[in-house]
């Protein structure tokens, strides 16, 4: 795995020992990370802050330059939400730490031209199973469905 | 104009006088507003929290059942990241203000199955044409122009 997806790996560690959903994000730009973040539905009780939001909102007000030339690593496929927080930014490369737990609008983000890469990460893939094992309800409810 | 949407319409006012961005939301469940909200990129330096986005924010964490029976009203057509969010919760309708000043991804939410209404309403158009003479720059940037 290379080093952004380790700190978007970081990230989601990070907010599985503190309670929460273990989703990691981090936007690189010109080879530095300008914003990490992690799922906060349980720690800030944000039902918007996926890891991939948070990971925005971290990087600041940035102008669109910046975006169009920034890498978006989250350790799962983005879920509609978070594609179209992409989208609206025109973050050009998205690469994805695992697909297996969850699919997400992948086939959005090539429709519009967005460059995906899936890792397939086994420990990205080992954590959400976990987690999915150990809180099914708290899971179904960030994506939606209970 | 109905009375939920002129509570969104407040809500862009409110963020107007407090300089911030026009563009109000209110989700409606049962008749009742469950939460309200507007544009934070002033306010809060925020990225992601758009109206309707600061909307489900502050509704708080609700189970898919309320969502699935929401109604989410926004000034304005909703960004390709507040159309996922409302995608992701599986919200059924949204009635927009108008999208004459922006046009968003209604044809997104229409292909996967949203009840989409335009009220093409003056006050919605006006307020958003008064905004963006004013202050071009800080427009294209909360929808990754600029």
């Amino acid at each position: 795995m290379d080093k952004f997806m380790e700190a978007a790996l970081a990230e989601a560690k990070r907010s599985m020992e503190t309670g929460g959903i273990p989703i990691g994000s981090v936007i690189v730009h010109d080879e530095k990370i300008i914003g990490r973040g992690h799922n906060q539905r349980v720690q800030k009780g944000s039902s918007v802050l996926h890891g991939e939001m948070d990971a925005l909102e971290n990087a600041g007000r940035q102008p669109a330059s910046v975006y169009k030339n920034s890498v978006l690593y989250t350790t799962l496929s983005p879920c509609p939400m978070c594609t179209g927080a992409i989208l609206l930014y025109g973050i050009p490369e998205v690469v994805i730490g695992e697909n297996q737990t969850f699919m997400g609008e992948e086939e959005l983000l090539k429709s519009r031209g967005v460059k995906v890469t899936v890792l397939q990460a086994e420990p990205c893939t080992a954590l959400m199973k976990r987690f999915i094992e150990q809180s099914p309800q708290l899971w179904n409810e960030d994506i939606g469905c209970e």
